[in-house]
């Protein structure tokens, strides 16, 4: 019988609880959120001993269903001082889940500061370690291969790097991959800060002996599989030599800017002339030329059939980094005025060896750049920054606190953040309904908690104009934000949206698993309401940590700052805003 | 007539408006609240072209009513994101009241990032002038005598250092005083980086052809004003050889020490074992002791009779600096561990001359400490950290931000701060009462905003206990801030308050010096009245700008921290601190 495990860090106690009713036909971003708002008060300081943070696979985790191995990762959150969910692919959250782990809550704190525990988990149970020394105070490059040998090669590793050990705001949470490196990431909101906060380093997962996870119902699994997996198969984005699979997420690069809606020098302009350098196409045709292990269509995460993710050579045909994502290429890349791969691939290689969020990342030293510390387009002061952090000079602590925090410090009033967290690679200003997810999201600026780019750039699930500022915008983005809390429950990866949206067969198949698993018998229309509950769940934690409608708006800039090439400012109006959770 | 000065400085025009009737019978406090609150979006960026700051002198300031001198500074806070009022003494106001500005309103931002002004009044009008080199980027010690040079040895100087040139949150505004140094702060809220960010380095008010402030009523005004100055002729702690004219405001550090509310070492403790070294009667004894230019009992303020200033010697009898405050010593000191007046009044000169607020500077060194940046009692790393702010390395800017700013960026937890601004040298868990002030107050921790350290500790107006907390804290606090509002608008000293509480003609001769000017019939019921009226204004405007109650808290760790020597922590409950503003 799957279990709770709760791991006491005043203490230094494991204990496994069984799943209380109320949690038991729920997981991924919907337990790690009930647990958030059950039982961390939400006026709590985030790094101090009243935060909680919670580890938990999704509902089809562990179950064989196609891309399904997000880890959710759920705390109040240092960055934006709100409710945090953050998941992460890799290898160890289907590990968890094959344990019969449900959810593994971290709380209190110890003692003495600065000093560093592992939890160790297999199927005997949990027991923590003091980390060595060679795991601290390093790079996850050099930390993960020790990790391993002490555990052996197959185990899942969830761990911090330098960035969480010293509590910096843009600190997220690592996951290996299935070649492991340390590579997948819960990145976004500090929750790497709050699991530093507790002085763990590291979750390790053995998975020997564990076992996939029980079927209520096989048959409707079984045929909620073949549907879904058949649907991502026929989707053009996520079939086998599809979009994704091809070009990986960086295949939006030239799209995106296209379309005006590219934020270049810290969103200053929506094209960047440099765009095709750091594009999917570009990825793909360097993989090919430099040869050696650089590969699109590679696998990042257990189980998954889309297979987006790349490794990236260098000159030599050696690996520089996997993988170059769309956000990362284009943070660290336009945004900073940078138009070289190389110099994208070594910044993302920083922010997996430091333990960093590759959106907050370059979103902070574009806002840098502004303040004059680098100039835009100059990559080797901007690695130099990234090392800064990694470094913990006073600098780095400022680098590392996020956008926000860089911004107040130097006086920067042109701070693309919504709740202090950086926006993604989307200009609201250009594409008006990413900017209502931004601004209403529970999660501060965030792309994937109500992806509208769907309809708006990419014409799944019909087609909306991008410039309209309506209240329709409202309700796509509503929508959007309560199916996404379902997907982000159900353990599968986001991209499995496409062809859900677009293939009926596919939705129904998604929510067949669920029922599998579960022994439920949703259909649907369920998807929004639970969805819904979750997202409620989460603003009603926001709104006692002190959130208001004052809390759900772009930054001022974009109001009377004109974007070129499209020279648009951010004009939805509040009202349609306020639309969003209150219909 | 008086009339209003308006700046924009967006195309460096100056106009002359006349006065609107809505606000021809309030000043001060009361007038740059008003017009913040009318003129300035509150989600705006404070450092953006938006917000605004007022400068406006008091009521009564100009007409020779005694201790009148404060100038008042309003706009959007960037430390605290709410609405400020911040007020100054010195020698300004009485000038531009005596010239007839009932305000100054600065607006708009220069294109030109970088570039300075300075804007001169007198009698003929006012106008701006590029700032000259040798004015920016110096400490205020050398520029001060460079622009007497300039403008005449009697103009007064409105004006911010280089923290305020850097945009930092901890920067002040700086009036000379009547010796002309700059020694005299609006120092809270970061008003200094609000007209740092319009481009205005100075005010140079020449008073010359100027006159007294008109009087509506002149009999009204001279009976106020003898009754006025006979209560504060005559209250044992501002009368001549009383004890703000003999000690100076540092009377308080053996009386709070000694009630344990002492915050020592960032409020880890809340009794110094180094007190007496940089009490009131040290400072006394060590003025007569080195002899020189040192002195208690020092005027830092046009028309004062209390004369509360000091100037601190070095050991040869040369000045280090005027003045040592009571709230500089203990930021500077305790809060840091030092217990050296030779080391607080060298930090305090520091503050003086890179345009510092003494309050927030010490508690952002404290933090630091805390963060171990330096050792508690390290005095030269602390004046090394100051030389740090001055220069504006990266280090400098992350203190120069406030204690909040450096908490966040180190991951400190115990961050004595509310609504983002540092508590001052009261521990509210020792002192319940100023820990209502601190949390309702609309400008964020400020025990001048509601002094209930007056009953709480001083048995001025009756006596209450500090250790209570029912709802007869929320109703002294209510009280006080409602009362304070009403004096801050009147331009005198905040220092009166302990006359016209404790002697009811004084009270009377405060309003009938109101009435005299304005030709009003206000009693003394009207104080509560009108004060009020200001403080719900204020309170409206920061709701508007997203704050909740949840903004009017004390910090969560003092609420599990026990504080020695006591051991209590801050439990008065939430239900009492929301009775302040919902009677």
């Amino acid at each position: 019988m799957s279990k709770i495990l709760r791991v006491n860090m005043t203490d230094q106690k494991v204990k496994s609880e069984d799943v209380p009713e109320k949690y038991r036909l729920i997981g991924g971003r919907g337990l790690t959120s009930a647990i958030t708002c059950d039982e961390v008060p939400p006026t709590c300081h985030p790094l101090g001993p009243n935060n909680k943070i919670t580890f938990a696979p999704g509902i089809v985790t562990g179950s064989g269903a196609p891309t399904a191995g997000r880890l959710s990762v759920g705390c109040k959150s240092p960055l934006t001082g709100g409710i945090k969910e953050a998941n992460s692919g890799g290898i160890a959250s289907d590990k968890l889940a094959r344990l019969g782990i449900k959810a593994i809550i971290v709380e209190g704190q110890p003692k003495d500061k600065g000093k560093f525990w592992v939890l160790k988990v297999n199927k005997d149970g949990a027991e923590l370690m003091p980390a060595e020394a060679g795991w601290l105070g390093n790079g996850l490059y050099e930390a993960y291969p020790k990790m391993l040998k002490k555990f052996g090669e197959k185990v899942g590793i969830i761990s911090i790097g330098v960035a969480g050990e010293m509590l910096m705001s843009m600190a997220g949470i690592c996951v290996n991959d299935p070649e492991n490196r340390p590579s997948r990431y819960a990145g976004r909101g500090g929750v790497g800060a709050v699991m530093g906060s507790k002085g763990l380093k590291a979750i390790i997962v053995d998975e020997t002996g564990g076992s996939s996870v029980s079927l209520a119902d096989s048959e409707a699994f079984n045929t909620g599989r073949k549907k879904l997996t058949d649907a991502l198969r026929q989707h053009d984005i996520t079939k086998p030599g599809g979009t994704l699979n091809t070009y990986g997420t960086a295949a939006l690069v030239n799209v995106i800017n296209e379309a005006g809606a590219f934020p270049t020098r810290n969103f200053s302009s929506g094209r960047f002339e440099g765009a095709s350098k750091i594009s999917g196409e570009t990825i793909n045709e360097t993989c090919k030329k430099r040869g050696g292990v650089g590969a699109t269509g590679h696998r990042g995460c257990t189980g998954c059939i889309i297979q987006c993710s790349n490794v990236y050579p260098k000159e030599d045909g050696t690996e520089l980094v996997s993988c170059q994502e769309y956000e990362s290429v284009w943070s660290l890349g336009a945004n900073c005025g940078i138009d070289s791969l190389d110099v994208t691939g070594e910044l993302v290689r920083l922010c997996n060896d430091y333990g960093l969020d590759t959106i907050e990342a370059g979103a902070t030293i574009g806002v840098a750049m502004e303040a004059g510390l680098a100039k835009f387009g100059d990559g080797k002061k901007a690695i130099e920054l990234m090392h800064e952090i990694g470094k913990g000079t006073p600098l780095g602590h400022i680098l590392g606190g996020g956008a926000a925090l860089t911004a107040d410090t130097f006086g920067i009033v042109r701070c693309p953040t919504v709740k202090r967290q950086s926006m993604p690679a989307y200009e609201p200003r250009a594409i008006k309904g990413i900017g209502v997810t931004y601004a209403t999201s529970t999660m501060g600026a965030d792309h994937t908690s109500g992806y509208t780019i769907a309809p708006e750039i990419l014409g799944v699930s019909g087609k909306m104009d991008p410039a309209s500022k309506g209240v329709e915008k409202a309700e796509a983005s509503r929508n959007f934000q309560y199916a996404t809390a379902f997907i982000d429950s159900s353990g599968h990866c986001l991209f499995i949206a496409f062809a859900i949206l677009d293939i009926p067969s596919g939705l129904e198949g998604m929510v067949e698993e669920c029922n599998g698993v579960l022994g439920t018998n949703w259909t649907v229309d369920d998807v929004g309401r639970i969805g819904g509950d979750i997202v409620k769940m989460e603003r009603a934690f926001n709104e006692a940590a002190g959130f208001t409608n004052v809390d759900d708006r772009i930054p001022e800039f974009m109001k009377y700052e004109m974007l070129p090439p499209h020279n648009v400012v951010y004009d939805v109006p509040d009202e349609v805003l306020d639309k969003v959770h209150n219909p």
